[in-house]
């Protein structure tokens, strides 16, 4: 049992905890909690650190059974972990590389393109809600929040392992490609003439998504086909970026069912 | 200018920020940042706390000229603070006090019931996005987490100035009200048989949410007239309260239109 935060595995557990770049470099990221655990494809699986709690059940000990896993003392266990309780597992995964068409699967795709996305919550209620729409898969720009973050990955509630995503470093060039393939881009806009439910979601559709407070770039709202706007009462000037998203998504789901 | 956290306004304004039970008892809450300050009414103003950075930009001295103001040193300012990055604004608010009627005006209200509601941000966002909806006013079970919390109104996004809300004794007794009223109450419910864009909201309508993690009270999930169902690909076992919140009552105002 590992009993000090001195630990050579400890010491990296926080720098992958901490440090988008040392998640990068070593091609992992964390998984916290039981959900997260039971989720898991096995084939992702490196590492799995426990706490002698959370191994002394028996349920527990059979999903552990073909898993290299290494007992921490519950002391040095709350320093690898991000949330106030623990549930005790805590688990090193390989990170995705998927290519931008594995993003636009199927007859009739529809995706979510993010851009400069800043909120880790949102961006994880993203991918949980993005998975619940039937959506094939999420183009991020480079500049959005790490989606290996442990915030965003906690939000996702194992979205993370089913949803196609990517990176880009060229967005732009992802959009025009998508333009090309016949997929139609949606910004949601302030500018919007129509509203988001006088569209027609059945076809190939990709949604744009901007920053939370700026929204879309000018360059990329320009990329759009169609500028759509969700209509709303009040003094309200914009919805949060989550909620947004799954207006135009359940709605496209809506249409498609 | 106060310059010392030992003042005794800074004291009390630190009390305010942490515990619900001395805004109850004081009456009030605080609002912080420049949006929130502009769209405060001004008959609910107490008092306003600046920093000299704030009072020295010329807009900002002509919206406090009919203010009682106070100026607060930055570093005595970051203490009172509930942000990482503070505009340098903060208000006491004298707090609401609705009656359950208000919550139902007009010939077909659209009411949320939130039952034991939790996460601070999923409670604000309800609120933003029922502001949009055009929903007319939003019940609480008294075991929810407290509206006047600094997260939660940071996340309302200044609906809270606008949307009554009611945080009821007897939450069971204000949903029989309602029925008795001819109010629909349609129950998020993972038992639901129909999907939620089956049925009419155009009719006086109330959407019950429970917590985010055990759902409705099987006592509460009683009362509803209807139990319904949002769709859910993959592997989702449930949406974010908020995203749920915000799929229902949008196609309600879809409905509506």
């Amino acid at each position: 049992m590992i009993t000090s935060s001195a630990n050579s595995q400890i010491k990296n557990m926080i720098l992958l905890k901490k440090k988008a770049r040392e998640r990068s470099r070593q091609d992992v990221f964390l998984v916290e909690g039981i959900k997260m655990f039971r989720e898991l494809p096995a084939e992702r699986l490196q590492k799995v650190y426990v706490t002698p709690g959370f191994l002394g059940r028996p349920e527990h000990e059979r999903l552990l059974e073909d898993c290299d896993y290494e007992v921490v003392s519950e002391a040095v266990f709350e320093s690898i972990s991000d949330t106030k309780t623990p549930q005790g597992v805590i688990c090193v995964v390989k990170q995705y590389h998927y290519r931008p068409e594995d993003l636009t699967a199927g007859a009739a795709p529809l995706c979510m393109a993010l851009e400069n996305l800043q909120d880790p919550g949102n961006l994880g209620t993203i991918f949980r809600t993005a998975e619940g729409a039937g959506v094939t898969g999420i183009l991020l720009s480079k500049d959005c929040v790490d989606l290996y973050n442990p915030k965003v990955i906690r939000s996702t509630m194992g979205s993370v392992y089913r949803m196609p995503f990517y990176y880009a470093e060229d967005f732009h060039g992802v959009l025009r490609q998508w333009k090309k393939q016949g997929i139609g881009l949606y910004a949601a806009h302030l500018k919007g003439q129509r509203t988001y439910d006088r569209e027609d979601y059945r076809r190939p559709s990709a949604f744009l998504i901007g920053n939370e407070s700026q929204g879309l770039t000018e360059e990329t709202a320009k990329l759009a086909d169609h500028y759509i706007r969700i209509p709303m009462s009040g003094q309200v000037e914009s919805l949060n970026a989550a909620v947004a998203s799954a207006i135009l998504m359940y709605e496209a789901r809506r249409q498609r069912q």
